[in-house]
């Protein structure tokens, strides 16, 4: 495996804003004014399938998805949730948590390629960013 | 929570056939030749998110599904496997493993709600259940 440092991927640092640091996972709000949409993307260099991590980061990275998607579904008072790791076009390591509702655009498809992404604007991303901030706890 | 017992969803059970019942999960190919598509279903009754399991089932699940991962991504040869538990049309919680390729009918994008199911024939059917009944482990 690499030795490399990790670096963000660079189409999902320009698709996403950074929200919270937690032990494994770097935090991110995807700019889809659309969708509540937060990706986790694990501080791991070279890893693109979860069952690439080790047995305690595979574990780590449940905890964290779990906890992101239940804290979603509270704060966004979701229908469901969508979980998934897909990375056919960015392979690094990610997950997708996606609030869902059977009003939003892509219902009851999944949001991926659905459309194009409306990006917020700078006040409204500042307030969803406060808000996970303030909702999700230390991980 | 329910004490219903677990039923499995009409429209999983229509959609796809047995392949081996593992401890929490059945595993279960999905009628559609176009893609190996595996789903797992854990047999918890009234579940609709893997964060309303109990921890040791939340853990159980996220085990088979990197099992299953991974031993699909080596039996199939996959350049990519995608891994969801989206339900948006069936609530019944419900993960879905698919191995991928750059060739495939709907690469990049995900699978699902892409053109329309082929079906296996029966020979074909019973050779890919055959296949994974014998590489899949017991679990």
């Amino acid at each position: 495996m690499a030795v490399a440092s990790f670096q963000l991927d660079p189409r999902l640092a320009a698709d996403t804003h950074p929200v919270v640091r937690w032990g494994l996972s770097d935090v991110l709000l995807m700019d889809d004014a659309r969708f509540p949409w937060v990706v986790l993307v694990p501080r791991i260099a070279g890893v693109t399938e979860w069952f690439d991590l080790s047995e305690v980061q595979q574990a780590t990275l449940l905890n964290e998805t779990l906890v992101l998607g239940k804290a979603m579904q509270r704060v966004f008072s979701a229908e469901k949730m969508n979980t998934a790791a897909l990375g056919n076009i960015v392979s690094q390591l990610h997950v997708h948590v996606v609030a869902r509702y059977a009003t939003d655009e892509a219902w009851p498809a999944p949001v991926w390629g659905v459309g194009t992404a409306k990006l917020y604007d700078t006040v409204a991303r500042g307030h969803i960013i406060d808000r996970l901030s303030r909702e999700l706890p230390g991980l």
